[in-house]
Formats: C-alpha cells, structure tokens, sequence
C-alpha cells in the first residue's frame, strides 16, 4: 500500500466528486429541457402582475365543483394553464428564497459568534499557548499547539456550515424549478412526469453527496499542509466541519419545519376543515406558504440534516482513524477508507439513477411506488459489492482500532462487514417504515378504518401505530451497533453510519421527489388543470408520502449510528475510560438526557400549534375581509401569510436551538464529561424512539386520510368519500401528524447528532476545565 | 443499641402497623352510619328488580333536559332517589366483585405457574443441592442451600402476590360502599360529601400500608426462623415478595386500565359525541361498565401499584442492608430502618387525616383542591422530622454501605438526609403535575383555549403540555439519585423511594378519593338527583381529576426511584462490577430498554381502542335496537357491555403482562446480565417520561373539558358551552387521553418496576446460568 495506493485516493476521492457533480449538471440540463414560459401567449394578457399570481378571472375553473372531468383542454386552455404554473412557480420560488436568505442572514450572525466560541473554548485548553505540546496518543511525538487546533477547528466549522447552507439552497432551487416542469409534464403522462421529479431529486442528492465529499476531501489537503505528520490535530480540527454542518442543520430543520407546518396546519384547517375547500385551492390565503414550506422545510431542511449525517459520521470515523494503527503508519488511503466509501457510493447511487430514468421507465401510476422501492434494492446490493472492493483495495489485511485507551486488532473484512451491515439495517429500517406508511399494508388501513368511530379513536391507533414501528428499527440499529462495535470497536460503528449514509445521493433523490411531487400537485390544482392530470400528480405525490417517511426513517438510523460514533470519539478525545451506570453523575446524565428530546418535541411542537393559530385566524380574517374570495372572483393576499410563516418560523426556532446548543456546554462545564456522557446517552436511546415513532404516525395519518380520498378499494369506499365524518376525522389525524412528522421528529435526529458532534469538538475544553460543579 | 434496640423495634413495627389497621376499620365505621337502604319506601315498589337497577317509570327525570333545576326534592323524590342510589351502587360492586374474582382466577394460575418457575430457576443456580455453601458476602462463614432459597423466594413470591390481591380488594369494596354514601351526602352539602369520600379513601390508604408492612415484618420473622443469622439469604428471599406484589400491579393496571378506558372511551364516543346526552346518563349502556372500571382499574390498580412501589423499595433496601455493615454487624434495629421509616410513616399520616376530616373542615367548593394539597404539605413536613427523629433513634452514627464491591462510608444524618430529598422531591413532582393538570393555572386553559380552532390544535398542544411537564419532575428525580446515591450508594436511592412513599397512606387516601368522587358524581347523574347535589359532587371530581394525576405522579416518580434501587441490587447480586455503556452489550441492551415502554404502550393503547371500537358497536346497537332508550323508557342491558370489558380485559392484559416478564427473562438468559442491566436502565430512562407526559397530556385534556363544562370565568364561556365544537373539540382530547392517563401511562411504572424486581429475583440464576448467546 503505502505511497502509491495513497496518491490513488488522492485521484480517486476528487475524480468521484467531479463526475457526480457533472451527472447532476447533467440531470439539471434534462430537467430544464421542459419549458416553462412566464408569459401566456398573446390574447391572454390578463397575466402579468407580479411575481403572486393572480385569478380573478378565472374563478369559475378552480371554483368548488370546477373540475374539468375528462375533457381535454382546449389549445387555449393550455396556454393559460402553462402560464399560470409559471406564475405559481415563480411566486413558490420567490417566497422560498426571501425566507431562507432571511433565515442565513440570522444564521450568518450566529455562525460568526459560535466561531468564536469554538476558538476561545479550545484556545483556553492551553491557555492561548502558541508552544508546540506532546501528542495525546502518539507517544514521544511533538503536536502542534491548542491554539492552532482552536483557529482550524472554527474554520472548518465555518465551512461545514457554508457547505450545509449552499447544499440546502441548491436543493431548493432545483425543486422550485422542479415542481412546475413536473405538473407540465404530467400532460405527457405519469412517466414523463416521475422521470422529472425524480431526476431533479437526483440533482440535489448528487449535489450534496459530490459537495460535502469535495469540500471535506479539500479542508483536509489544505489543512494537512499546516499540520504536516500531526495527524492528531489534524483530525480533530476536522470534526469543526461536522459541526457546522449539523448546526445549520439544526435551525435548517427545526425552522423549516415550523414555517411549512404552520403554513399547512393553518391552511388546513380553515380550508379543509371550516370552508370545505381542496387542498391547494387557490382561493386559500395560506397555500403559497404552504408550497413554499415543502420547499424550504422538507427540501433544504432535509438537504442539511443528511449533510450533517454524512459529515459527521466522516468526521468521526477519521477521528477514531487517526489516533489508531492507520494513523500511527500514515497510511493516507487506510485512513481515507470512509472517503472512498463515500466516492464509490457517488458511482453506485449514478448507475442506480440511470436504471431508474432509463432502464426501467415508469409507466402506470402503480409503477411509481415500486419504481421508488426497487432504487433502493438495487443500490443496496450494488453498493454491498462496491464496499466489498474498497474495503480489499485500501485497508491492510491487519490492523488496530483505538478501543478506549485498548487496542482492538481489525481485519479488512471486518470493516466490509461494518459496513455492509449499515447498508442493510437501513434498508430494513426503510421497509420497516414503507410497511407501517404505506397505505398498501393493514396497519394504515386499520388507521383509517379506526376514523369511523370518530377522530378520537384514530389519534389512539396512529399513536399506537407509531410506537409500534419503532421495534423493528430499534433491533436493526442494535444490531448494527453490536456488529460494528464488536468487530471494530467504535470505528466500526462509525463506518456501519458510512455504510447506511453510502447510498446517501439515491436516498435523497427519492426524499427530494416527494415534496417536488407534492408541489407539482399543488400547482396542478391552483393553476386548475384538469382532473386527469391532477389524478397523476396525486398518484406521485402518494407515493412520495412513503419515500419522505422512508427518508426520515434513514435519517434517524443513521443519526442513531452517527450519534453512537461521535459519542465514542468524544468519549476517546476526553480520555474517558468508562461511562459506568452505576455511578450517580453518569446515571443523572441518562435520565436527564432522556428528558432532553421531550422538552425540545414541546417547544417545536407548541411553536407549531402557535404559529398555526396565527394563521388560522389570518386565514379567517382574509375569507372574512375580502369580498368575493370565497367564490374565486377576488385574490387573497399571500404575501402576509408567508410573511407569518417567516416570522414565526425564525423566532421560534431560537429556544429550541438554544436548548440543544447549551445542553452539552452546560453539562460538560459544570457537571463534567461524565454527566455529558451520560447526558448524550440518553438523549440518543429516547431521541431515537419519539423520533420515529413522531415520523411514522403522522406518515401513517397522512396516507388514512389520503386512502380514503382515493377510494381505491370497497373498504376506502366505505369510509368515504371526501367530506364524510370518517374522513373528517381522518383529516385531525393527518393535521395532528403535520408538526409530529415533519417539525420535531425530524429534528429530534439533529438534536442527538448535533449534542454529540459539540461534546466531541469541545471535548480538549471539557477534558481540560470541565467539571466545576462535580468534577 | 442492639438488642434492646432490637426489642424496641419488634415492638413499634406491628404497633404501628396495628394503630394502622385499627384506625382504617374506625374510618370505616364513620362512613358506614351513612345510611344506603336498598328497598324505597313503601309505594315505589317498582324497585326490587335485581341488582342492575331499572328506571322505567322515570325517564321523564333523566331525560336530555331533565334537570331539577334549583327547587328542593319533594319527601317522595328524596325516598326514591336514595332508592336509587342504593341500585346503582349494588350494580356496580356486583359488577367491580365479579371482574375482580374472575381476574383472580386467572392471576391464581399464573401466580402458580410462576412460583414454580421460580422454584426452578433458582433452584438450579446449584443444581437443587442441599449442601450448605460459602457465603457470598459475608466471607468465611456458611450460608443456607440456593435450594432453600428457591423455596422461600417462592413462598415469599406468594405471599406478595396475595397481599396485593388483598389490597386491591379491599380497595374496591370500600370504595364501592363509599361511592352512593358520597352521594347520599352531598345532600347535607359538600363539606359532608368530602369528610366521606376522603374517609373511604383514608380506609384504603391506611388498610393498604399497615397491611403491607405487617405481611413483610411477618415474613422475615418468619423465614428468620429458618434462616438465623443467614441474613443474605433471609433478605434475598424476602424480595420475592416485592415480586409478588408487582407482578398482581402489573395485571391489575393494565387489566384493570383496558376494562375501565374501553368502558368510558365507548360510552363517551357514542353517547357524548353521537347522542348527545350527558356523561353517566342511565340510558347509556355502557354506563355502570364505566362506573365499575373506576372502581378495578383506578382503585383496585392504582393500590395495586403503590403496594407494589412499597413492597420492593423495602426489599432492596433490606436486601442492600442485609451485605452492608447492618448485615454484618447483625444489627436488626438498623436493618429494619426501612420498616420503621414506614412505621412512623403511618402515624404522621393518621394525624394528617385527622386534621383535615376534623379540623380543617372543607365547607365550600372552592375549599376542596386547598384542602388536599394541604394535606400533602402537611403530612410531608410531619415526615420530615419523624424521619429525623427515626434516623437518630436507631441508626449508628457511623456505618458502611455495599457500594458495588466497594464499601462507603454512611452516617445517620446521610440516611435523614435520603429520605427527605424523596420526600421533598415528591411533594416537587405532586405540585407540578398539580399545575400542569388543574384548570386554575395556564398551561389547561392554553390547551382549552386551543379548542377553538379544533380537536387537531387541541391534541398538539396537549401533546406538547405533557412534554413539558416532564421536564421538573425529572429534574427533581435526578437530584433525589444525585444525593442518594452519592451519601448512600444504592442504599440511598432505596430510602429515598420510601421517603417518597412513606407518606404513602394519605397519598392512597387523596388518590381513591378521586374514583370515590367520579362514582359519586356518576350516581348523582344516574339517580337524577337534583342539579345543586350534582354541582356538589361535580366539584368534587373535578378536584379529584386534579388529585389522581398527583398520585400518578407519586407513582412514576417513586417507581422511578424504586428501580434504580432495585437495578442497583440487582447489579450488586449478580456480582457486575460496572455497567459501561461503552461496552457494546450494554449498549445494545440500553437502546432496546428504550424502546420497550413504546412497545408496551402501543399493545396497551391498542387493546383500548379495539375494546372502545367493539363497546361502541354494542352501544349503538343497542341505542338502534331497544324501542325507547332513548326516550328513558327502556333499560338498556348493562350486562353486555360489562361482559365486553371484562373480556376485553382479560385477553388483552396476557400479551402486554407477557412482554414485560418475559423481557428480563429472555434477555438474562440469553445475552447475560451486563446487557440486562442495559435494558434495565433504558427502560427506566425511557419509561419515566412517557409515563409522566401521558398522566399529565391526559389530565390536562380532561380538565380543559372540565373548564369549558363549568363555564366559571368569561374565558371559559367564550369557549362553552357544552355542545360548542370548542366543546366537542375538547371532549375528542379528553377521550384520546383516557388511554394515556388511564392505562398506557401509569402501567409504565410497573413496567419499570417489576422489570427491575424480576432480575433480581432471578440474578443467581442470571449470575450461574445467563449469556447463553454472549457471555
């Protein structure tokens, strides 16, 4: 190995990166192939107002009965009704884009002054010292001093955050760019349609995937030339980049998902609810903040969390690499191993995507939810063989693992093993979660069945149903981590996280779909096509109800396993021997740490209901003030809603923020790395279950109600159609799951990633001054 | 000290446990001169149809806008009322008698089947050799055969299980002869209505404590006959016991949650929300099966339960005495601290209840939440110098604990200090579930003022309430085990849980006076009883929803503690030096311990809801198909739908009940005892916050109804009245959180507690025999 296959990494790693990010300019060029004019063609020039579109005139075709039933449309209906996704397109855009410039305005802020948090923290281990010091673990070596690890741990944090925020707006703007040239081809037929979404759901995977391998490849070329052979301080001013990653991703998430369900939540519940309007109608004031919130919270807020995952469980494994045998030898390519697992699943998760765009074409509106699943199967397997060649390519056929202060002698084929079982324990969690989502399987059609005793009865058994999901993920993930431990101590877990993450660009693709397809319908009903075409815009988003609970199924693992890795590398880098239950600090952090994701699920989900309420009573307030709206002769303003939405998303996104960012400061300050360690360890064994039990249950809630719109079998039928009293109560069921599925479960997974990536930077402070209170 | 010491304490234990006895039978008698004559005078000799009471001739009373309005009852009505009442009363403790012995009869095979199988587990630890062997503490001398021991787990086991029965029985007759008796009072006003509903419940408060305390003094009386100055093995023998006890709670919670709550939720769902007719209304025929399900699943189980709590923190704090220097020095006084504490508990809470049944009489409504939170605060500062008082009379002032191996040094005023903090931190949990569940403070009328916008904003805020109101009670949790454990290893947290639980007689008594209260209420409903009695027996249930949520907190919170406890004993019997959570197999059983309380939740939940649905579809056929129910002039046949609770019931508790026993079992078998250990505190972690948060998100929705029920501030009008959708917004919340507070929530407790108890049962045979899969 040695030299040679170093320089092949160093080949390899960038070369993945540039054609994944080529295949995705590709796929974003394919995309932009359909045409989206801004401007109906002459004669219908009522349309040009500004960036909200506007429908005075054509009330009587959106209006509550106006389904255009089966006839086609007129060449001049067309033209309208491409103009008008145009308009929607642009007003979703704009909005998306005011907010989350607003939002990286105040992240800007925070970013800034956590920086310098992280350089005085750590500068003060040494007291500013700039002498050289002995290394931790490489006896009799020189390490450069705190301070250095103090300047570079802040400038990778700054880039991890830069890089999280870039991955989140570039998944954005391919989606609003997506989400009309869906709807249009939708016209030509489900296929065309599905390969669209799809493909510009592979845009961002490929994006991010490609981004955040690039740029944590180059942040260790260009600090390697500061560090030279101290590698010590070089990997773990590297865990900064996690860091900033996952801490966008925190207030990505968590204000995301608070402007996209109270937009929803408000929506629904006046429109649906109270004035028996469909869903997206245009007449409804909040459906602009609506779209806009698939986009900002299911899109860039998703983008982020997966970055964060993927950067972290990196960081980590490099860690522990770093200070184990791979370090000791500078064995560049053995250490760069979770790299290059990354890169091949860049190539595995391309060929996946070309299958699925040209290979197996789409072609029914049964096809789209299979279609989805096989991805996931065929990436699976492909990536099993392609981490089956690196892992014999790159590692020695012997090595030692860091093991708490114990060596642990590995084999390659160990870590093939990590992470083979990674890859498949998060396709088991994603089939666990399609079953208990999707309404093709009994539990969801228990659910909905459960709705004609009343709303009451399907609360009870969607929560059951959420609590019962978790019991397959949790064995997966057990298994996972006993696997990993065992055979690769904490490095082993850390690659198991890698081998989940590897498919991370096909993953996301098939997360990034759902809201685009989702958004495609939206502007399918505003822009008022007709029922045909509404009915395929449907059928995709359905299918993309199951792939988004699948997604939030992935994150979670993989922040379980992530989580599990950071904690070992914190518990490494703070010279931690054991984290001992039966000592009283240790066992103080568990409980507490298990209370953790309870009290941020209350904030998110109080933020949710009050944002809601606001904009339930604006909802009203416009149906109430604006003559002639409810019959679709006036517009409604959508501009305040959306500015609500914003408003209430970036205030209310600090307290929980803050909860999450202090814990582990506080704890590790004053109570020590004991406490934190236990403090970590709880909120990682009961984050993990309220996340996904909160995920799947308004999944669940989601797909009864829409089970029961579709009336596609005698039973839905019987429970049906829309408007009776099992569908109302169907209807609390999935406004209930609103901010569950997609404000605190999802952000539950940053929550536990992000506490442990924090403790692990900050860990030389802990070590060094932590403790005051008990030491 | 010593002997005399000895002495002394052979002599206040049973006293105490006497004056215990003897003051309940004295309660008794004052609640028996309430008159209950089952025959009406002569001329209504309509009444003497069977025990399920029949109204025919009276339906005009009941009828939807049958209130009696403010005029007095004439002498007649008066005759034919208490008539009434003595009818539904014998309804309802033929129903709760016949549940009860037929539950019985099943726990008698399983108590059976169970005894064996600890006979067997046990005794195989040295292969059912009847040599004496080594001791395991006590160095160098010889103890009693793992053979004897076997046997007297067994007995032990026994004896806890029958006198958790006992309890439970007891409980249910009283509260069933107090339920018409309340009712019968509020006629003379509600000052008389509150003296008898407390007394009943201060019977089985202080029958349930003495009896405890009583049963395990005369059991290690006993078994010390045989055992002599084996004390290890007396007083791990003895824990089976606390097994016993646990293992009845565990079938009495769930059997007894899953009986009322399928009841209340089906008659709710139909009468309330379809019907529209009042709550407890006659013509509803699920409505003596609700009333009955009070009385098995809040009394019968809740005594139960805290029988249980009682039962085992004793015994581990026995069982640690017995290896600590009190063993060694065989210093019985100290040893029996535990017993001595509850002793002295006793007295306090009988001055207690003196004081609020005779001195500080309630007289108005507003009168009755002050007065039972005085009488926590009252009977907590008795306590405290009791304990004082105990703590220097019988313990040496210098002494040392089992610290895992270890031994710590402990003085008398350490152990003074434990139970305080648990007794305080109680008093801590009871007033913040207190001020999250009573309808006096913001947290319920955020929730009620939720309901305008619906039963979807409801439940999310309500969900988000029960969250937050972990948060404090956790806290207080954590720094009872931060001082217990750190003054007094595992001995400390044992002391403080009996701290918590010494006052455990007055707790019962304010706990049963809640079901004793909604019985009350419900017979004043059901015998037409005029609209002032009902606003008087309203009051307090009210008050008593407020009450059973502070005792539910009582319950977690002392469960809580009580594992740990037992987990540490556990630990320190099967010789495991350290519980790393760095070692993946404890991990690994962390992670899934975690995961347990949701499995379990989401059986039980789901037992409710299908047992709700099937109540349901009874009630409406009924409604459909008796001519003129509705109309009060028919009986509905109440038979049924008890006999679908109790069947419901009964199968529905074996699957849950299994999980939980079989857990422990399966996991120290096969994959040994570090990752028992594992499950066990994940579990506990995970447990105490569903636990808290599903009490509490339920009381908070039952009394947001209750608040817009009464209407008493211009608020709650704007919300009211019953009817609004505010309203029946409201009502959807109170009948999804009856599952969570009812039955889900609190066997969580149990769940923790008998998981924790059962290892250490078993922990020789775990230590010999278990890791059959990893050692």
């Amino acid at each position: 190995m040695g030299a040679a296959a170093a320089a092949a990494a160093d080949v390899v790693i960038p070369a993945c990166a540039a054609v994944g990010i080529a295949f995705a300019l590709w796929q974003w060029f394919l995309v932009s192939k359909v045409k989206v004019s801004t401007y109906a063609a002459p004669g219908n020039g009522h349309h040009h107002g500004g960036p909200v579109f506007r429908m005075e005139d054509d009330g009587e075709d959106v209006g509550m009965g106006g389904d255009h039933d089966e006839e086609e449309e007129s060449a001049g209906d067309r033209t309208v009704a491409v103009a008008r996704c145009a308009e929607i397109q642009s007003a979703i855009s704009v909005g998306a884009n005011s907010f989350l410039f607003t939002q990286y305005k105040y992240l800007a802020a925070f970013t800034a002054i956590f920086a310098v948090v992280i350089f005085l923290f750590l500068g003060s281990v040494h007291r500013f010292s700039t002498d050289s010091r002995p290394c931790q673990y490489t006896r009799g070596q020189t390490c450069k001093p705190a301070l250095a690890n103090a300047t570079f741990s802040a400038i990778a944090f700054l880039l991890g955050a830069a890089t999280s925020v870039v991955s989140g707006y570039l998944g954005m703007r391919i989606a609003t760019y997506a989400n009309a040239r869906t709807t249009l081809e939708a016209r030509r037929g489900i296929g065309a349609a599905f390969a669209t979404a799809f493909r510009s759901g592979a845009v961002m995977g490929f994006l991010l995937a490609s981004l955040g391998l690039l740029v944590l490849y180059a942040t260790i070329k260009v600090f390697g030339l500061y560090y030279g052979d101290d590698w010590e301080g070089l990997y773990e001013s590297v865990t900064g980049y996690g860091l900033g990653g996952s801490s966008m991703a925190l207030f990505g998430r968590v204000g995301g998902g608070i402007y996209t369900k109270a937009a929803d939540v408000g929506a629904d519940l006046v429109g649906k609810v109270e004035r028996n309007i469909p869903e997206d109608d245009p007449r409804n004031p909040a459906v602009i903040a609506d779209n806009v919130g698939d986009n900002v919270g299911d899109i860039a807020g998703m983008g982020s969390d997966l970055f964060g995952s993927y950067a972290e469980s990196t960081c980590a494994a490099l860690f522990v690499a770093s200070i184990s045998s791979f370090g000791a030898d500078h064995d560049f390519a053995a250490v760069a191993y979770p790299l290059l697992i990354s890169a091949a699943g860049l190539l595995v998760c391309l060929v996946t995507t070309l299958l699925a765009t040209d290979l197996f074409k789409v072609k029914t509106v049964r096809g789209v939810a299979p279609a989805l699943k096989l991805q996931l199967i065929i990436s699976t397997v492909l990536m099993t063989v392609a981490a089956l060649v690196v892992s014999f390519a790159v590692l020695p056929a012997n090595f030692t693992m860091f093991d708490f202060g114990a060596v642990k002698q590995v084999k390659n084929w160990h870590l093939f093993f990590c992470v083979s079982i990674g890859l498949w324990a998060g396709l088991a969690i994603g089939f666990t979660t399609e079953y208990f989502t999707s309404n093709a399987y009994s539990p969801v059609r228990d659910v909905a069945d459960s709705c004609k005793t009343g709303a009451a009865t399907n609360v009870i058994f969607g929560l059951a149903l959420g609590y019962k999901s978790v019991i397959v993920p949790t064995f997966a993930i057990a298994v996972s981590i006993y696997v990993g431990f065992t055979l690769a101590s904490i490095y082993g877990i850390a690659v198991a996280a890698l081998g989940m993450l590897s498919t991370v660009a096909t993953g996301l693709a098939i997360d990034a779909y759902g809201p685009i397809s989702d958004n495609a319908g939206g502007i399918a009903e505003m822009a008022g096509m007709s029922r045909r075409i509404r009915q395929r815009t449907d059928a995709l988003d359905a299918a993309g109800n199951t792939t988004a609970a699948i997604g939030k199924g992935f994150a979670i693992g993989s922040a379980a396993l992530v989580s599990l890795a950071l904690f070992g590398a914190f518990v490494s880098r703070a010279g931690v021997a054991d984290v001992n239950v039966l000592n009283p600090k240790v066992f103080v952090g568990l409980l507490v740490g298990a209370m953790l994701p309870y009290w941020f699920s209350a904030m998110t989900m109080r933020s949710v209901g009050s944002a809601a309420l606001k904009m339930v009573e604006e909802v009203r307030r416009q149906f109430a003030a604006i003559p002639g709206l409810m019959e679709g002769r006036a517009a409604p303003d959508y501009a305040r809603c959306v500015r609500i939405s914003t408003d209430a998303s970036l205030r209310e996104m600090m307290p929980p923020g803050a909860l999450v960012l202090l814990a582990p400061l506080l704890a590790g300050t004053f109570f020590g790395v004991r406490t934190l360690a236990g403090l970590l360890a709880g909120a990682l064994v009961s984050g993990v279950q309220i996340a996904i039990s909160a995920s799947n249950s308004g999944g669940a809630w989601d797909n009864a109600k829409k089970y029961i719109e579709a009336g596609a079998s005698d039973h839905a039928k019987s429970l049906g159609p829309k408007g009776s009293d099992a569908h109302k109560a169907a209807v609390i069921g999935d406004t209930i799951g609103d901010p569950l599925k997609d404000t605190s479960g999802p952000s539950l997974n940053i929550l536990i990633k992000l506490m442990a990536v924090e403790s692990l930077v900050f860990a030389p402070f802990f070590a060094a001054h932590g403790g005051l209170i008990f030491k």
